[in-house]
């Protein structure tokens, strides 16, 4: 079975995000959070940032400029690294509350629009990747999240690998390191 | 920084795996939860069912042939298919109760044992990759949760592979498929 781009199915999965996050960091020894891969890779705690800075700048606001009616569709370009300076000061625990609020108010927003099979198909102009119809963002925007989720468990898989002996062998994360 | 074993820290993971899933897919659309990566490869469903007999049949039981004073200290295989019989008939939400339901009995065990440093280096014979010790279980266990995590974020990923359209170049699960 192939299951394909629906609407319903995408906002169920971006509402539970929030709560994934939360069941696997909040509190959790800070080790685990700031782990990362080396040198300019990132941590649970950079990704959370990430997604932060996505729900401000990119989702919603890319999908507002394919749904307007203004001359310009072309979107802002998106700062990978802007979470840097932006979880400056905040815990693991703060980023996991403000990310909740934003995806909640994100969400709020999508679902306020009532979007019909004929506003998935508007487009917009991805600085790099050329036009771009809303229902492509907003699929992208659901697998972002569970691309971000399969990083961050792969991150901290490879923590242990030299603790799990010759079981190294039997998990494909360890098996090439 | 690298982080390495540590029992307690491992714990605090091994306790909210559950939650973790049941973030993700307690009353979600259960297709979510049956997709998988084609035939023979595994869906959340048959995920969660692994785990469960992992907590019945594999991690604590291993753990109690390394710490007994018994004379064989070869482990039984581990059935890697056994969910396939042992999940009919039950729906998700039935395996999310039944896995957070024997994983707090498998820590209150472990948790009992009060393990030392000596315990931790005690060993086994694992029938295919011979000695192993207690904390490489502990760690295996662990890592185990998490690559699942890893796996069942990277089969839903996969669902919306062409949905993505010209993303697909910037998801690194789907730039090779």
């Amino acid at each position: 079975m192939i299951m394909h781009f629906d609407l319903d199915k995408s906002i169920k999965i971006l509402e539970r995000t929030p709560a994934v996050f939360k069941a696997l960091f909040y509190e959790l020894d800070a080790n685990w959070a700031t782990i990362n891969e080396g040198p300019r890779t990132w941590s649970a705690y950079d990704i959370l940032g990430h997604l932060i800075h996505g729900e401000q700048t990119d989702w919603i606001p890319r999908a507002e400029i394919i749904l307007c009616d203004g001359y310009n569709k072309t979107f802002e370009t998106f700062d990978r690294f802007a979470q840097e300076k932006l979880s400056q000061g905040k815990t693991m625990e703060d980023l996991l509350e403000e990310f909740a609020s934003l995806r909640e108010s994100s969400l709020n927003q999508l679902k306020s629009w009532k979007l019909s099979e004929e506003d998935l198909d508007k487009k917009g102009v991805h600085p790099d990747l050329g036009e771009v119809s809303l229902r492509q963002l907003l699929s992208t925007w659901t697998v972002h999240d569970l691309a971000h989720i399969n990083q961050m468990s792969r991150v901290m898989v490879k923590h242990y690998a030299k603790d799990v002996g010759p079981w190294k062998n039997y998990i494909k994360i360890l098996k090439d390191l």
